[in-house]
């Protein structure tokens, strides 16, 4: 068995998404609570100087630096699901995996892990094959690959195993959860959390019990190595270090 | 002084410049004759797929591999000059040369020099700026560049040595000399050699004795690696087949 | 009933493909043979030059032109589908129209059709909200939409009407159908005709008779007002020419 | 003389330059303002769904829509000057105001004129060639061209009128002039003004007396029809409502 439980339970955002001269993202508001960076990789967000320089700010706050990949969709920020073969979705990740960790060694530094985006992240999930694809490609760089927790964590590790990589898994601040381990989804009510008291208390529930409280009102295991937050606006930061200042409690 | 005369001068040929449906260069008719195959890396030609297939060719006739990073403009074909700052040149370089890297790795062989392309390649040689910029990129890798051969050599060598870049000087099959070392300019008459034999004996002239007959009618020294050839159409295979056998005489 | 029979069926390509310095197709070889060039118009293929040069190739032949829009995938080639509201595709549709339609006018031309590319054009077909907003947008220039001919004519007529949107429906040179109507899906035998005999005489009972012989054995009606042919390769513009020569005879 | 002095000036700003989803500009806080939009047409920013927005929002609050083309270069947001030839830059001005004119249709509105964006401006207003390929461009549309207001005014117009193209000559806010009528460089002091006051009085000053007081102290005429405005941030919005409530005294 590859996944090694973490002892605690750290912080990751997506990072380094602006694009040319667009801004997307409070990235350096971000960095200082955090302990993971999915920094973007060119395809469906970020470009190489994006990319250099949130490195630069990565490494200025000791932040373990992420590949976050996607389809190659810019104008849908990765967020359509792209027909791709299995071969060409591991023949994508590399480029992108490849591309980013160039650009951290050029600094002294590497990339740590790979979290997928958007659609492809999506799909990952829903799809075995995609699963193995992404794998398949993550396996060429020997670091773990992060993927959602959820009640199929042992199915993933099985697979994952085949291709000696291991599994981070990671749990929302803001999601909820229904009685199968799946996130509720979006189009049911309650499947986001927007009280910052619950999310919280979700929060402390995952990184303490390993257990969570789902939408329909039962309590089920739920093992995950990292939350997922986002620095999307003032509010948003402010609940990061609140999360922050829980979970170093 | 970095650079070693090598032995025996090789042939070197830009591949994998398809892109998605669309399809450039006879790879596979011209692998077979060359030493080193150049292959575009996403931004001006080619996609991870097409890169993926042609180290896989390359492989297969051991060839050696060479990154051949451009400007970010398919539609341009990276001819058109485009203005960057010199650390944004230096991370499109080392974005292309790791994406190239990596597919190269996943399949156990690596990239062994790099040769910029087109207008970066011009721009490269003409503004030391930009030539400063592109060794810094490839001094990430510790492999060769490979550069314009010309009575300047020595110049290039120097500022290399600072960033500990050894130096390959290609040739061109095709092109004739002014007696300054330059290149002929294409707006010239004279610019272009059509006569199979003029090529084949401009090629001997350089591999054996490091010395060219120039367009105004002198003989100048001219200290090259490599041959640059390209595979355009059927004539210009047959007249690679027939280089190839007069280098191996 | 908008859609008016047309007394002699015509022949459609799809033209302007290549992209850049990329080439597709042999326009020049069947321009000549062909009613009705479908032109990329930026999106999935061409460019504003190559849009520009294929205009003036179908003036210069006396061939309608046909706006032929699709995603926006350059690398996809617009054969895979993609996400978009029923809005955005209303939008994509009128700017890509606009843009053909503009550089025709600069020519004393006119677009005098559209027909939907790739995966676009198959998403209309399955999804009738899809084929609603592709009728909304053409709507806008007061010319018909082309589609594919099939045992439902009357349906998506039915529809177009709601817009004031004439249809021209559209058969294939080589491929075959099933007695319900539609075509036989290439996963399954016999969906591809290779005979130029069998070709030539499907194209005869569907121009003449508005019947074909369906690949599970039985004859059912087929309106159809045009056929749309492949220039691909040196066979296929010989067949072009001899369906052409049928069709005049 | 095709250029008609207006009686009143008038305001520009550039809108609609947000991208998928990367979000530029105050759009919504600018147009209030304003008597022209300069909408991008989706080669260096913009895409069909935000220029449609953008149309509608230029409706509602019933402002001219201009048309904003510019060089296709999302990366670099059209800052960066790109090789094309005349016939090229004729065609890609085409492709993007016919594409706005044909949202703009579907809406009961039109492109009421045209104005380059960024280096296509800049190259434009320095090489000759180039802004004849831009008036040819223009003249398909049957509306004016907006230009930079300067001491070479007629000049400019003698070369329009070859192509039947009226001019609107646009002053800076914010900017500075020289003796010769010419921008002062960004590369020398004063090029910029920063002050409220100074601006206001230039404003007041140009749109009264078609005069300016030059950085280097003397007062030259200047003939301009429009004044560009930017709406970056909350001073410069409010900056362009005292402009606005100036003009309207």
């Amino acid at each position: 068995m590859i996944h090694v439980k973490k002892r605690t339970i750290t912080l990751n955002c997506d990072m380094g998404e602006s694009f040319g001269h667009w801004s997307m993202g409070n990235d350096e508001l971000v960095m200082p609570w955090v302990d993971m960076a999915n920094i973007a990789c060119g395809f469906h967000a970020s470009d190489p100087h994006v990319m250099s320089r949130t490195i630069d700010f990565a490494i200025q706050h000791d932040v373990q630096i992420g590949a976050h990949p996607g389809y190659p969709d810019l104008q849908g920020f990765g967020r359509r699901s792209m027909s791709f073969t299995e071969e060409e979705i591991c023949e994508i990740l590399i480029y992108q995996i490849g591309a980013l960790k160039a650009l951290c060694e050029s600094k002294n530094t590497d990339v740590s892990y790979v979290k997928p985006h958007g659609a492809l992240y999506n799909d990952m999930m829903a799809n075995e094959d995609v699963f193995r694809a992404v794998a398949d490609a993550v396996s060429c760089f020997n670091i773990p690959l992060m993927i959602l927790a959820s009640g199929n964590n042992q199915r993933y590790l099985d697979i994952a195993d085949n291709y000696d990589v291991p599994l981070l898994f990671e749990a929302f601040a803001d999601r909820t959860y229904l009685a199968n381990g799946q996130l509720t989804p979006r189009s049911m009510p309650n499947a986001v959390l927007t009280s910052e008291d619950t999310i919280l208390s979700q929060i402390k529930q995952i990184a303490e019990y390993g257990r969570v409280s789902t939408s329909d009102g039962v309590i089920i295991p739920i093992e995950a190595d990292t939350i997922c937050v986002h620095g999307d606006n003032d509010a948003a930061i402010e609940l990061i270090a609140k999360i922050r200042a829980q979970l170093d409690a």
